[in-house]
Parts: structure tokens; C-alpha cells; sequence
């Protein structure tokens, strides 16, 4: 497993990830990397249909702990059937969004509390821990206001349909998440342009790379 | 909380548990209960959604940890949707299956642990307990007989359908349950005829009743 490579990019919605997945996933193919994009909550069949309960509008009862559980199990299935076959190969599994979203949103957002979360994580994600995970930081207002741009994002799922309050405890969540974890966890600041966050990224993937060498 | 009764009905597929639930539910109403009866998994229309995933035989690649996380999110939005509100009114409350179905069939049938199961139930479940739970014990080759006796029951769903040493797990795990929760769990032959299951199970009703006003 040790041969694999395993990065995550977390923040909040309209944070930019998907696009730097995107340039993420292009720079390791360059590299000769065999490349596995995927996305939480989703990535395999079961999950996708977990997804689909998570972020339905209509399923506006739904209590913090059963949307915690729901992660779970979305995650327990994209580890075991995705996340770790990809990197048992020697390949890169990039993934959009992973356990580190579930201590900002459940543990933060939906005051669960960050210790049960991470406790919840170990279990769901049989220990397994991202070698590198970008956290794009920026504030929840350019968030909404990013995700009202998107074309045809004219409606908004469950979890990004929740008030400014929510995704501002979310931002923090991160963030006090990105201290406690700052081996692991890189935080860039998000409002800059897509290339100047890029070649931070890079950086970091560079850095990851010259250090798996040398050791 | 409680003024409320809280019982539970456990036992592997075909151990007669509805029949069972409505006669307590029949001898509840006449002792002037406010009677709701409820099941797991399901109860309410987000866990009946948890539930079409769980039981789908589509699903067979589901991991043992997704499908716990799946009946532990089912179980926290039923107990605060279902469980603890009616409690609170002070009615009885007759679950055919609830947490204890978790540390049998994840816990044992899909050998989890039962530590771990417990633990999370705890979480899941804010601490609730069933004031009574009925264990009806039988030979997992009855239950299976008994299920394909059921007119109209010509599919299994995807716990019913496991195998054989499956559902022994399950009913050791039962047992096992019910020797360290002795207080609480009352095993009973679930072989006997139906009246002489409702004879006992009254029993054990009316001893709960008795203590309750004499406490």
C-alpha cells in the first residue's frame, strides 16, 4: 500500500477543488502516474446511492448523527472497494473530498463534536490516512458566491443549501483540523487565481515526491 | 422519558416476531397504553430509504462496516424521530428489531465485534435502552422453513438470503447478548406454539408493570 499515492482536496463548496483535482490528477499522469479520480460522499455504487439520500432537499428532517452515519458508510465502501485495491496497484488515488470532511461538517458544522468524528473516521476508514491532503481556504461568502455562478448549478443540494452560519463553522472546522494535523494538511489560500493555487499545490506534491524518494 | 415503555422484540428471520409484536401491542392497548408500534430497520421515511440500500440484493458487494454504519444511521434518525418523542408523551413504544439486531447480525453474523457494535449503538441510539426485550429464541433451519412457509414471501431479501452458518452466528450471538444483558433480555423458546410464546411474553410484561409501580 506504501507504493501507492494518496491525495486529498477538502474545503468548503466552491472552494475550487474540483478544478485543481482536475490539474492534480493531469501533473501525475505527466509524471507517469496511473491516476484514480474519485469523490466523496460517492465513488462507488452503494455509496452513490448513500449520496443520493445525503444530499436529497427533500430529506430536510434529517438528524446530524444519521447524516454522520450516512458518511460513514459511504466512506467504509469507497475505501474498501476504491480507495485501497488503487493504491495496493502502486497507483494514485486522488480523491475530492475524504474523511477530513466529515470533522468540518458533522464534527463542526453540525456540532457532533471533532473528537467523536475522528474517532468515528478510524473506524470507517480502517486507519487509512492520506499522504497529502490540500485544504482550499476561503470564505463561505465567495463559497456561495462561486456555486451561484456554476452554470446550471441553478439549484443547490442539501448541504450546500444550509444557512452562512453553517459553512462559516465549516471554514473554522477546517482550519483548527489543519493545526492539529499540519503534517498532512496544507491549507491554501483559495481566493488567489486557479494557477497561483496550483503551483502551491504542486509545491506541495513536489515536496511529497522528493521525500518518498529519498527515504 | 420515564413515564414512557420501551419494548423490543429480537430474534432471527422466521422467530415469529410480528406475530408476537402485534399481541403486545393488542395487550398494551387494553391496559390503556397509547400504543406505537415501529421496526428496524426503518420507522420513519428517511431510515425506510436507509432501508431499501440494506436490504437490496442488488447491493452484494456491500462491506460489513458499510452496512453497520447504514442500520446506525437508520437507528439514530428513528430514535430521535420515533423513539424518544413518543417516550416523552409517555406512550408505549413495540420495535420489532432495534439495537441489539446490530451486535447479532453486524456484530457476530458479520463478525464486526460485538465491543465495537455496542459501542456505536450507544452513540446511535443518545443512550436509549428497551426497558424489556423479548429474544425469541429458534434453529436458524426453522427460521428459514417458517420464511418460505409465508405465502408471498417468494424472494428473500439480502440478510435473509445469507447462509445457513450466517444465521447461526446471528442466533449464538443472541444468546450471548442476552447472558450479559440478562436483566433486560428475556429469552424464550420461539418454537413453542404462539400462545404459549404470548403466555410467557405476558409474563414478563406484566413483571415489568408490576415492578414499575411498586418503584
Amino acid at each position: 500500500m506504501d507504493e501507492g499515492l494518496f491525495i486529498t482536496v477538502e474545503g468548503i463548496d466552491g472552494s475550487g477543488k474540483s478544478t485543481q483535482v482536475s490539474m492534480i490528477k493531469d501533473y501525475l499522469s505527466s509524471l507517469g502516474w496511473a491516476v484514480y479520480v474519485t469523490r466523496e460522499p460517492g465513488g462507488t455504487e452503494i455509496s452513490e446511492k448513500i449520496r443520493s439520500i445525503l444530499l436529497d432537499c427533500k430529506n430536510k428532517d434529517m438528524e446530524p448523527l444519521t447524516e454522520l452515519f450516512l458518511f460513514l458508510a459511504s466512506r467504509a465502501q469507497h475505501t474498501m472497494e476504491v480507495v485501497i485495491p488503487h493504491l495496493k496497484k502502486g497507483e494514485a488515488v486522488v480523491s475530492d473530498r475524504y474523511a477530513d470532511s466529515s470533522v468540518a461538517f458533522q464534527g463542526w458544522g453540525r456540532k457532533i463534536g471533532w473528537e467523536l468524528v475522528e474517532n468515528l473516521n478510524y473506524v470507517a476508514t480502517f486507519g487509512i490516512e492520506p499522504h497529502l491532503t490540500i485544504l482550499l481556504d476561503i470564505p463561505p461568502e465567495l463559497g456561495q458566491e462561486r456555486l451561484s455562478l456554476v452554470q446550471g448549478k441553478l439549484f443547490k443540494d442539501r448541504m450546500e443549501g444550509e444557512k452562512g452560519e453553517f459553512h462559516k463553522l465549516v471554514r473554522y472546522g477546517y482550519l483548527d483540523l489543519a493545526k492539529r494535523h499540519s503534517n498532512r494538511i496544507k491549507v491554501i489560500d483559495g481566493t488567489k487565481s486557479v494557477s497561483n493555487v496550483w503551483s502551491e499545490i504542486k509545491h506541495h506534491i513536489d515536496e511529497l515526491l522528493t521525500k518518498r524518494r529519498n527515504r
